[in-house]
């Protein structure tokens, strides 16, 4: 769900126009470029500090300091229509929006850089879930643009569109802004006028879902039923997948860190690692997909819970990550958390992040029917699909290895 | 990402082959569909009493037990190439896989109902999710199949699919058991060798994401990468919004359930509601998405924290449902923790929960600022899409409603 954002700007300190800004975000962390030597030209080595400094940047732009950029300055704001929001106002709404995170947060209108940047509108009469994820993943192709070559994207959502007029007054506004649209609209009535309006106003437009929708009805023999997800008529969620996946999310935030080893044996996957590996995280992700997930820490002088090696060995997975790239997650932790002294460099010195990481090594050599998964360099989104493979695998010894569902 | 399966068998006794089995689902929980009256024909009221059973005739088919039904076992399964798996077989690692939820396990391959299925092959490059969330959005579009005239559909991901023979292996296997072949496959020799070995063994497929990435690429006048996710080249992923949605993550799991009040001002969004009105999932849900999330539960006789009326109201939501469907949810869920006598009692009535409602309504009409949701019927992806919508609203007055990001 989370594409990288760029921020091209020079430093400057952070002036806030709200007092209530700073409550929502992290502490500024300066830059330690310094600490990982040069960069090579292209493909950048994982680092929290760059990334956390573009981040402080990022909140200097949204505080409302002008740009210095002349590159920036001529990047001009031509197709938005509307007016630019009241930004010296501080009533209680506007200072609630600024607490929205940065890269879900809509008020960079004004903002001459993201003017300039390509629209992608988004139309969905559901959730606009599937929309939003299929447009994130066919981001991902144009990577090497949005961060290399500089052709920054805006995407924008409008969610449970069920009128002709709402859904005709996106499509003019697309065409003001020459934004892409790009729609999920299950009723045919619906799909087929956004079709024509963006064929008349000379917009670009996609149906995400259609190819996939037909071929499914193909298939099948058996046409779509045209009603959007949640509409009076569609089926209600109280499904027994929705009542496990509830009873899974409960079940993983209970068992996070180490909680109530006496549980383990209810776990369908045990995550098994040292501090800032993304457990919990990763947990998450899982429990949403209605797997019951515990994680334990791995803690240098903590034996760990004596029922992690009474349960089946096979729901265990290790996970380990590159020392530089932890060191550099727990800086960012410790600076964030405000811990510092002793603490912080107990917790985050090189030494002691190896030495760890090696105790950790130790523990999963001593247990070799644990997969051990590198976390180095990969999106919560990939290491689950890892872990969620394995498992599936590990089942199908004699058949193609899959996951599967019923429907 | 979780849509209803149909179990249309008889109801048996379950009779289970693995002793480690039970640990990892709730306790059986009696049919008591007496408790609400006859269903109408078409459209079932949400019911937590008659999934479940579902659930537990679905545990009773996973558990071994024969088929009773004729027109069950007239439904053999031509299509299956591999061998059976070796039911009888008590080794760890078939009893662990039993542990996997029913609705993402694979081991009804030898089962007569589901053989009879359509098959859906997913396959993907990357991690696959966007496949499924893809492929789960359509089959929404054919409930009215699958749950009423009973087309059932199986669902097979094949992730990280990264070579040709692999790539071929599955399509040959789709060949064999009559499936439509749905891919993501970004390395664009890749997504040739499918559509073309689809084509010579007379597979049905389709390119999921092809349609989204060449109307982005057209748009922003930049060939899309053709690298898969997780690939070499591809960029690291610890980007700031990794560690927004990191820190959305921690924070919104030290929140739950009305923990730390002291903190609600660092939320982004405060959820109030009484037990079971989903506030957890649907937190979790939205700090996936970024979002720092607290939620705090309506109970008679407690107070709510003083800070809950000090923070900014615009960032507080109620949630509201129906009485019985709430009834129903927590009549399951206390038989799940085990809970009888007097606290199950009170905890489930109908009198206790219309006045819990009521309460919680009377502090709702107080606090006109909060939007109260009805969340009876809706999945937890349409609450949150609700939620997201109203917080963005609220900051785009004078500009159309619309949920943006940057790239």
């Amino acid at each position: 769900m989370f594409v990288s954002k760029v921020f091209r700007l020079p430093e400057v300190s952070p002036a806030r126009r709200f007092p209530s800004f700073s409550a929502c975000l992290p502490e500024d962390i300066p830059s330690r470029t310094a600490d990982h030597g040069p960069e090579p030209p292209v493909r950048k080595p994982p680092k929290g500090s760059s990334q956390l400094n573009r981040w402080s940047r990022a909140r200097a732009i949204r505080s409302g300091r002008r740009l210095d950029s002349p590159a920036l300055r001529k990047m001009t704001a031509p197709h938005f229509s509307s007016p630019p929001p009241t930004s010296s106002s501080s009533s209680p709404s506007l200072s609630q929006l600024d607490e929205i995170p940065p890269s879900i947060s809509d008020d960079f209108q004004d903002d001459g850089e993201v003017a300039a940047a390509k629209a992608i509108y988004m139309v969905s009469d559901g959730t606009g879930w599937t929309a939003e994820h299929s447009v994130n993943a066919a981001l991902g192709q144009f990577e090497h643009c949005l961060v290399d070559r500089g052709c920054p994207v805006n995407t924008h959502l409008f969610s449970g569109v069920e009128d002709v007029e709402r859904l005709m007054e996106i499509v003019k506004q697309a065409a003001k802004e020459g934004a892409l649209v790009l729609y999920t609209l299950v009723d045919p009535s619906m799909a087929k006028s956004a079709e024509q309006a963006c064929k008349l106003w000379g917009v670009p437009s996609t149906d995400i879902l259609r190819p996939t929708t037909e071929a499914i009805a193909a298939h099948l023999g058996v046409a779509p039923s045209g009603i959007p997800r949640g509409a009076p008529g569609r089926k209600a969620p109280l499904t027994e997948e929705y009542f496990q996946r509830i009873e899974a999310i409960d079940f993983t935030i209970k068992q996070d860190d180490g909680a109530q080893p006496r549980n383990l044996n209810r776990a369908h996957i045990v995550l098994v690692g040292v501090s800032r590996t993304g457990k919990t995280p990763l947990s998450i992700y899982l429990a949403q997909k209605g797997y019951k997930v515990a994680n334990i820490p791995i803690v240098m002088g903590v034996e760990l819970p004596k029922a992690l090696f009474e349960i089946n060995q096979e729901k265990v997975f290790g996970l380990t990550i590159n020392p530089v790239v932890l060191l550099s997650i727990r800086k960012a932790r410790a600076k964030s958390l405000g811990l510092d002294g002793e603490m912080r460099s107990n917790y985050s010195e090189m030494d002691y992040v190896r030495e760890e990481l090696e105790y950790a090594n130790k523990i999963f050599v001593q247990n070799p029917v644990w997969p051990v998964i590198e976390v180095t360099g990969k999106a919560i989104e990939e290491t689950a699909a890892v872990v969620v493979r394995i498992c599936h695998d590990r089942k199908q010894k004699c058949l193609m290895p899959r996951i599967s569902k019923r429907y």
